[in-house]
């Protein structure tokens, strides 16, 4: 059995004791892990302190350095977090439906939770504990396998959660960090389907398409987006250029961010002498088809293919005219990530069939697609934003992280 | 291009079509469906007699030549299933949720097709009508991947469908089938995730594991049932005889049927006094544990620990005595394949934690486990019995063959 594989089954152990706790335990055990945060932020931040020291030495950039970087007030926050989710509504055991058939079965459909996830990241050590907050919330047993770079703070942070999960009388092993950052662990765990219920990749594409490649354990892709916002024929301009700076330039590096404006030919020069100015204040660089290069000039330069299917993450925009809706349509139905899609318009037959039409997890009329949020959509919080049809779509909250099973009462009955 | 990529490319355009199309549409398209099966009888048959022919020349057994073969009656059925289907609920443009945020923008979640169902499957030709029929109620395209040898059968009975859906207004590619019917043909479904959304196998645990394991494309697994019968300590000895005999021998073939009953110690000499008589009419072969052989005596063969993991699928039953319910949820976390599991008790206590510690789709109390059914629930139809808790748990009905989708209305709100 290799270290994985008893983590796997000591997980499964963890998930059918969680499955059956109820609300206040698990609550207990959350408000004892934002405790243990806060109480024992020393120890966070000085294994944090090894993460910085390595990264520095390894030569990271200070943008990803400042992702890494834990601070008094970050922990406070992250603790906070927590607390947040111990305030939510519980999903686990909610009936779903009921129904006593003919033979006088009684059919009870239940929510339960998905068992065991296993989360795939990069990123800051925050997503450690946001994402076994929200697991533990629900129910769920997770096997968290963080980036190299925040190994330090990821072990300190899950030890400290473990005693405080285990001192309210749940199993520590609810919350398990994979100690081998390597490739090699990221793919074991893609095949451990006995002990794995689903796995989460969270990060740039290359780390999502690998796992959607190689994985035996159901999975949900999240956060890759190639958003649009398109610009109809009867988009109000000063409305277009505000909702398009704000998707564009709002936090550029996140999944609804937009990396794409689709302009009707017949809206382009109203639009552009209302979007330029704003979007020079970021020197936003244009990457646009011939037709708008004519309007646009020294200001932009030509697309290449590949930029029609580029999340870009930074002050890059990608700019294509279209005739019409249908046009408008075809291309994002080719080159959209399912993510969260755009139009403005005054016109509400266009905005009808736009909405109706684009197959994505959030389709707006006339508001940012920088709304994709599980904050933003009022479901509290959220674990990632799901691309995937399968399961779920969008902004995936507690409920989202469960199941259902039926529960089936007879005297007897045989078919 | 492949032919299976053209193929792919097609269902996604017929997709986009279903996508909007009202159910008044969809049902004229399988009352046409329901009316050209019954009319072109004759040729669906001959189409027939050619794989009956070939299957008779290839030695098939008997049983599964029955299930090859199609009569004008079994016809007749197949077209009251696309009927039935016409008559039920479109669950396509439901409501799921609305909510109206602080900052004005108005959310609402409503249930879509998934989009393109690829299904790979491997027996009766009525399959190929009854998973064409639900998909196109639900609005989703499919691609269809049959068995080698009822590929004239298909053949013929998809051709009559794509004349009957194109003579209703929707695209003849809203059912495709795959002409080649080697491995590899299914394997480059299994890639082919820019097309397809979900893949339903439907078949033996081989074809599943392979699909789970290779495929690209989000799979649903379906219909793996290692199920269980227990008999508690507090069991009704009539009772638990009933259900077990109607669990292994009602249609020992299927996958809701008993594999394997777990005896409590104290309950088994009441129990079996009532069980063997019944089992002994269909001659049902017992491999039990060496304390059920004890009072089995001749009765029964020695277990080999391969036998608790086998799907029999015939008239033969593992027997395996417990100390107490602990053991007996142990043992199905262990065995069970997440599908159908029984209790039979008196003890409403036992009941309760049976109910509630079993991790599977259909968790009984004194009834059989062979109600596990779309129909039986009350839910119409079923494309299949998932075994997994991503997504669908259990029978899978129009409405778990969907997704949703958020549409957000806004007045110009940027974040």
């Amino acid at each position: 059995m290799t270290e994985l594989e008893r983590q796997g089954a000591n997980a499964k152990q963890a998930a059918r004791r969680l499955a059956v706790s109820d609300t206040k335990t698990k609550n207990a055990a959350l408000l004892a892990v934002a405790q243990a945060l806060e109480e024992q932020a020393e120890t966070w931040l000085s294994a944090n302190a090894k993460d910085i020291a390595a990264a520095e030495e390894a030569g990271m950039k200070p943008s990803l350095l400042d992702r890494l970087k834990l601070t008094p007030e970050r922990i406070r926050g992250v603790a906070d977090g927590v607390r947040e989710a111990a305030a939510l509504r519980d999903p686990i055991g909610e009936i779903l439906g009921e129904t006593l058939r003919p033979n006088g079965l009684r059919i009870v459909r239940k929510r339960v939770p998905l068992g065991v996830i296993g989360i795939i990241y990069e990123a800051r050590p925050n997503v450690t504990v946001d994402a076994a907050a929200l697991c533990l919330k629900s129910g769920n047993a997770c096997i968290l396998r963080g980036g190299k770079e925040a190994i330090f703070s990821n072990r300190a942070a899950v030890e400290i959660m473990q005693r405080a999960i285990l001192s309210a009388g749940l199993p520590a092993d609810a919350v398990q960090l994979v100690q081998d950052t390597s490739r090699e662990s990221a793919r074991e765990m893609m095949q451990l389907s006995q002990y794995i219920d689903v796995l989460i990749p969270r990060g740039g594409a290359g780390l999502i398409h690998a796992v959607t490649k190689e994985s035996r354990v159901p999975v949900i892709r999240t956060g890759e987006g190639v958003c649009h916002i398109y610009v109809d024929e009867d988009a109000d301009p000063d409305m277009a250029a505000t909702i398009l700076y704000n998707a564009k330039c709002s936090r550029p590096s996140v999944c609804n961010a937009a990396e794409c404006v689709l302009v009707h030919e017949k809206a382009a020069k109203a639009f552009w002498e209302k979007a330029l100015p704003l979007l020079d204040t970021k020197n936003v660089q244009l990457r646009a088809d011939e037709e708008a290069l004519r309007i646009l000039g020294d200001r932009a330069r030509l697309a290449q293919s590949e930029d029609w299917d580029t999340e870009f993450g930074d002050y890059t925009l990608a700019v294509k005219t279209v005739r019409d809706l249908d046009e408008a349509l075809a291309f994002i139905a080719q080159h959209g990530t399912m993510h969260s899609e755009c139009i403005v318009t005054e016109n509400a037959d266009a905005a009808q069939r736009f909405l109706n039409e684009v197959d994505a997890a959030a389709v707006y009329w006339n508001a940012s697609t920088r709304f994709t949020d599980g904050g933003e959509f009022g479901l509290g919080a959220e674990i990632g934003i799901s691309t995937q049809k399968l399961h779920a779509r969008g902004p995936m909250g507690l409920e989202e992280m469960t199941s259902y099973k039926y529960t089936i009462y007879g005297k007897g009955q045989v078919r």
